[in-house]
């Protein structure tokens, strides 16, 4: 990066810039997943009128030889080409572009012959251009190549036969496959990081194992495991566990944060460490690590994944704090320094010290604590605030744990400023958490999906309408239409969402003090017993939610949303398409009232003549209608759904066909 | 670039991103001008809740120390400082960041101290920060730092009085100056290229020196000369001349671009190169390399400047064509391609062949040319077709031009796609021909100039109402109305223009045939007589154009422009405002009807106050109006000067102050 690079005489005429996807210019990696075809942009152009020919470079990042395909002009200079990624891991792409001297060629002969003008010289020309291809090529190619040359060459043909070989598409073909590419521009290459399937498509269930077990005892592994067909049946696919691993004695919180815990009060998992151990261990309240295996095993036999809450922190009890004092800040009175944000302290916290003067020990250890659970069956990790944990260190340690394992998940639990999260979601976490907690009316909602899919190449958003924290002042107000409207924007908006339970489908809403976004009684602090069986429940709700999300391949992407108009602005209206999946979602914001109104549809862009009727099949109350108009009325009723979520279907052509959808 | 950049565990915890200004992230350099304060912005953070802080440090290219500029925070994480630049050449700026503990712990503190808080351990820490900085500090400074060290640190003071040492502005600045950088982040250096002042602001006349001579005869360097206070007294400070190079005789063009030139025919300037010499001769018929220094000696005493035409194409005459037969391509029948878009051919030019087998030879040759012409006195070079030459030719060329003459000056001549022009002002080009030529409406001429705004930090635009080679259809239809319209327009919306001459103030608009841009006996093919003094002449108009742009700054810079809204579309109105000066500029597009509207004018960004008189001063009539609200009525006659270029001039206060600006 100096005024001038260090330019030399050289042929080489092409340029290549604005390549697509990228992210900073390819020092982070653009994320996809596995099964994606990936779209490569960029604009090619050489100077003149000579043609330029490009393609696209990829592989397996690392490895040897690059694949290639062809790139399609479209617009000006914008050039696509696109191929396919089926494994999970790094790879790379560059883009190649030259002057295609053949391909100038032969469309000026072509426009010459139109003309009329004589074109014996300009036959020479191109015989020579295949001669040299022949000249490269090898085998049957090279044997073809040399017949079209002779055949272009031929002084004894009329000109009409050799323009007529010049032309035939086959000699094109090879001409591609052979022609001069040694003066060629090729870009740096754009790293890529494929994940599996769960990174874009996940419904995570937050719940804390030590609520499970009989009334007034501690929970444990083997109640979750026990219980674990609730979840099952609300179709959610990652169980999400806060901090499993011994908590902190000293200074522990009591219940609602209270500073004089007793020493029947469990403490806060997030206070990482005791005398049984550290971020290896686990608290034995919750049981063993045979315990945790067979609730693992037995999740994986429901078809759920769990994952594990990784807080890179320390009780003053953790074994850390005297086996490597190191790695915490001292202060002159010979004590670690807490965690604070002046005023507000945390002596239950000791924070860990990124300065510290052993940042590769501190480090490894650190990755290795990934690398242990892996060991022990989890691949998903929600990262405790890692906001406040050195950048450097996250880019490294995703990058060691996902070389090993590839298929790994990183949530970041990053509450913050765009700039963080963002950095966050490029230094490599596969998944974040968002302000859609805070985000209800229509335009909030629109412009922050707008405002997401500006960075969707690196940041997978995961929509929580609560946290154990976050306890939203819409969910406290709304009563039960609050919540059942949150659960449908969550699910229905981004392809991964979760809900901290049983909290949510029981609709707790009661916060620690008026203004406080706290839960009162905060199963942080203290154990809680629930209702699992309330007939008042979410539970089916979320189930339904969950099912229509697994039949509808639109629902598992986030990339691919329209808002609609309409004309009341307490309602949000928005489709999902892909490829032949069409939903449809229309929400009642206001939990107060009635709203009603009418919703526009792009008829044209949905392939559906005007006029012509189409189905909506409302997927949450099994109520058909047959619209037939792009301007269409709804009303919702917050007594009752305050949605609908429609399965479009265009096929319907007349009456008589109106069985084939039933 | 690759997936996971070699990262080593560090302890630099600083991001800095999206720094500006940058053109494709430092790969290319900013421009601006001398005198200018750049301004540097960056998104400077840490993790956690430690206080950042951050500095812009700049130098001439390659120079030794880094000065140095503190960011102040502007919203979130952004930063901003800035720096003078009083020399062209080569510049390069770098953002450098650390966390900044002495002030996380100042804050800290404050914050404790207002809660209540014990701070005996606190002061403690801060004792022990001082006195780091202390020992890096040297002379009064260490001093000084010690002694706040001891005064914070006394265990026999009040805590008071340690915390009133503590919060000392003076510790605060010392604490800055000899603060702990060792773990900052550093960018990579941006550049940034200083041109001088005529780059941003000029404005331009062409001419063709051979139809300046007596009637009959083919005119000279010397008539030029005789006739230049025309010119001048226009208020042009460029006099750009077509090729003054030997012209090839071999397929000469005669009038209208016909294949059967006389040989009394002058030939076409583009075609450069005969038996008299190539790019470093003068065509003998304008007369000799001391009569091309006499003219441009005539010039600069009335502050002109010369501009040359630099075509980098030869005539089959052209000497390089036998003595480096290397440059040019080759056809199997022995023969030197000629320049061809098929159909079309273009026998009279020899393009160069930057395939050559001599890169070397060729660039340094074409380089050469420019340092030989600069040896003559011309620092401003009109590059004909650049696109049609290799980039990064272009890239090297400037640079090693610039590098020896950082006040030369180059204009790419290139209508063509907005990347290549795009890519040639990212090589290097000072200035850039536009599409300004041909954007008539209000809505086109106001979203093109938000596109160039888009590009300004690397492209600066340069707007003609005509060319040789372009007589668009506006002014073929539009007569007098609309060479006075889009002269202002000019003039105006741009602080480098120029008009070809004099067709332009002669208001000639006969089009070689229907349909075509081409001027009917265009002086590009023959020798024309102008009548200098017709009575119709808009001369007069240049004139006064060109003293209100000397006259006012914001006349001087080309990203300082607003549009205003008005309830007609066939009137453009903005305003353009640099420092104390404020010009509104009004124009009826429509040069056939008289129009009339609304303007509505942004009074609080104006700094005017809601119903205070402000006054408008018609610069080009020299009325003026008393205004006193954001709506004012505009009326303009196309029959009379379809525009108003307003002064605006905020203090009038009552009638009685009125004198004041008469």
């Amino acid at each position: 990066m100096t005024r001038f690079p260090d330019i030399k005489p050289t042929t080489q005429r092409v340029v290549i810039e604005a390549v697509t996807p990228s992210v900073d210019d390819g020092r982070f990696a653009a994320k996809r997943i596995v099964g994606d075809r990936v779209t490569v942009e960029a604009d090619v152009f050489g100077d003149g009128h000579d043609h330029v020919s490009s393609e696209v470079q990829y592989r397996v990042a690392g490895s040897g030889r690059w694949k290639t395909v062809p790139m399609e002009p479209l617009a000006m200079d914008r050039r696509r080409g696109s191929f396919n990624v089926d494994r999970p891991g790094g790879h790379e792409f560059r883009v190649r572009g030259w002057i295609d001297h053949f391909d100038t060629w032969r469309d000026g002969l072509e426009k010459k012959v139109g003309a009329g003008q004589d074109v014996s010289v300009d036959l020479q020309i191109g015989a020579d251009l295949v001669v040299d291809a022949a000249d490269r090529a090898d085998g049957d190619d090279a044997e073809a190549l040399s017949e079209f040359a002779a055949r272009i060459g031929d002084a004894t043909a009329t000109d009409d036969e050799r323009v007529a070989a010049a032309l035939e598409p086959d000699l094109s073909a090879l001409l591609y496959a052979w022609g001069d590419r040694s003066m060629a521009t090729i870009t740096p290459a754009f790293p890529l990081w494929v994940d599996r399937t769960r990174a874009r498509f996940s419904s995570w269930y937050e719940l804390f194992p030590r609520s499970w077990g009989a009334p007034g005892s501690h929970g444990t592994f083997a109640d979750v495991a026990e219980k674990l067909d609730y979840v099952a049946e609300m179709g959610f696919d990652v169980l999400y566990l806060p901090p499993i691993h011994p908590i902190g004695v000293t200074m522990r919180k009591g219940p609602n944060n209270s500073l004089d815990a007793s020493p029947e009060d469990p403490g806060v998992p997030w206070a990482v460490g005791s005398s049984d151990g550290g971020h290896l261990a686990i608290n034995p309240k919750l049981g063993t690590l045979d315990d945790f295996r067979a609730l693992r095993k037995r999740a994986e036999s429901l078809g759920i994944e769990l994952a594990m809450d990784i807080a890179f922190q320390c009780s003053p009890d953790h074994p850390w704090v005297t086996e490597h004092p190191e790695w915490f800040k001292h202060r002159p009175d010979g004590s670690i320094q807490y965690a604070e944000n002046p005023p507000k302290r945390y002596e239950d916290i000791y924070p860990i010290d990124f300065e510290t003067s052993d940042p590769e020990g501190l480090w490894e250890a650190l990755r290795d604590v990934f690398l242990y659970w892996i060991d022990q069956g989890v691949e998903i990790f929600r990262v405790d605030n890692p906001h406040t944990k050195a950048f450097p260190f996250w880019e490294w340690v995703i990058a060691q744990v996902t070389e090993r394992h590839p298929g790994a998940i990183f949530l970041a639990e990053a509450f913050t400023r765009p700039t963080v999260m963002h950095r966050l979601a490029k230094a490599g976490f596969t998944q974040s958490y968002t302000y859609f907690t805070w985000r209800n009316t229509a335009w909030e909602l629109k412009t922050y999906m707008e405002d997401l899919s500006a960075v969707s190449d690196f940041l997978r958003p995961n929509f929580w309408p609560n946290t154990p924290d976050i306890l939203p002042q819409y969910l406290q107000n709304g009563g039960r239409p609050a919540f059942i409207a949150r659960a449908i924007l969550a699910a229905m908006l981004s392809s991964n969402y979760g809900v901290y339970g049983p909290e949510f489908e029981l609709m707790g809403n009661t916060p620690r003090a008026p203004g406080s976004e706290e839960y009162l009684d905060s199963e942080k602090y203290q154990i809680r017993e629930w209702d699992l069986d309330r007939a008042d429940s979410l539970a089916p709700l979320l189930g339904r939610l969950n099912q229509i999300r697994h039949d509808h391949a639109s629902l598992q992407r986030t990339d691919n949303i329209t808002f609609h108009p309409i004309d009341n602005q307490d309602i949000l209206c928005f489709s999902k398409e892909w490829e032949d999946d069409l939903v449809l979602v229309v929400v009642n914001l206001d939990p107060h009232h009635t709203q009603s109104g009418y919703i526009q549809l792009p008829l044209e862009e949905m392939g559906i003549a005007e006029h012509s009727s189409f189905q909506v099949h409302d997927l949450l109350t099994d109520r058909r209608f047959l619209w037939n108009d792009r301007w269409n009325y709804v009303e919702l009723d917050p007594t009752g759904i305050p949605a609908h979520v429609f399965a479009v279907r265009k096929l319907v052509r007349t009456e008589h066909d109106f069985d084939y959808y039933l």
